[in-house]
């Protein structure tokens, strides 16, 4: 008969799931699907698909290019760009945005269908059809291990009024932004609300 | 009787939104929920959320910090960090990580419960409950416009198995990670598959 006894301490009780490495990955996720908008020559119109970008401040946006888009060489012409948002319902042509150059395809832009008007505060396009754009002047653009990275301030959001709650603010399930799976390749949908922040975790504070 | 005709052209035909301004916000959505961590003295283990940071190269990830936060000094001191990815089963621990500072709160990581142990390829600590980290090599510190932005080296990616599809690719269905609103200050979480990049556009290669 087995008498052993065995001792396990509380604290020791977790689950313990298998771990694998991937290797090298850009495994952030979510990743933005943001919507680059500028003036090429002659006011034409560019939008660029961006993942490897987000916030660097208040009012701050960094975005990362390689050398050879049309898009760096707007900005560094013009100063000045847009981001928008990609959403649900424009999911074809915010996708082509990101398969197509303007280099060797000058009307890009006119393809989709899609309507853009200046932007009263910056040298860039607002397009029409996405309902949250950050109207962007360029801060510096600086070389970074072969790629280029974009600072802009934003000087401006605009937003169309039906993506707004009753506060005023931007209401995520109204926005219906989507966001980049590097994973597989593929755009997933925003889900539901999970908790408020820095509420959650409240209770820590005081065990 | 009145026989105004109006002619109204096809490419005419869409709906305008009102669109109003809302003036300077950091207005990116998603942003990720990202869980910083680093050795302090005495190998402490500290987690911090960051929201502010994201992909900038195939294998570099960048992290936007204030001058006094305990993660910056680590980092410099290691010249390492790990970053994993907030998930909905751990919202509460994830939020606390970004209401208390390792600088007044020494004991913030043991406060969870949450186990750790060192990457075996850089000098930070893998939180064991989070399903996929990424283990980073610091590549540089720089001063921005009175913050500062870290950059790292993604030397390997460490993942749970549980969330893995059959191609051994990470599946953001099983990975549940939440992202952070920053107009409401939410967590919200992952929705449904939207599209195959790259593939949803393809159409408007050929019209």
């Amino acid at each position: 008969m087995c008498h052993n006894k065995i001792n396990i301490l509380q604290e020791d009780l977790y689950i313990i799931n298998m771990k694998k490495d991937l290797g090298v990955l850009p495994a952030v996720f979510p990743m933005p699907v943001l919507m680059v908008g500028t003036y090429g020559e002659n006011d034409t119109v560019d939008v660029m698909n961006v993942a490897w970008g987000g916030i660097c401040g208040e009012d701050k946006i960094a975005l990362n290019l390689a050398p050879d888009r049309k898009t760096l060489a707007n900005i560094r012409e013009r100063k000045a760009f847009t981001v928008a948002l990609a959403d649900e319902d424009h999911i074809k042509e915010a996708d082509f945005f990101g398969i197509a150059t303007g280099n060797k395809m000058p009307d890009k832009f006119a393809r989709t269908g899609f309507h853009a008007e200046k932007s009263k505060n910056v040298d860039a396009p607002i397009i029409s059809e996405f309902s949250l754009t950050m109207e962007c002047e360029l801060l510096e653009v600086r070389e970074m291990y072969g790629d280029f990275r974009v600072v802009g301030k934003i000087v401006n959001v605009i937003a169309d009024e039906n993506i707004l709650n009753s506060a005023g603010k931007v209401d995520p399930s109204k926005l219906k932004a989507v966001m980049f799976d590097q994973y597989n390749m593929e755009y997933y949908a925003t889900g539901g609300k999970v908790a408020k922040a820095w509420n959650a975790g409240a209770g820590l504070m005081k065990e």
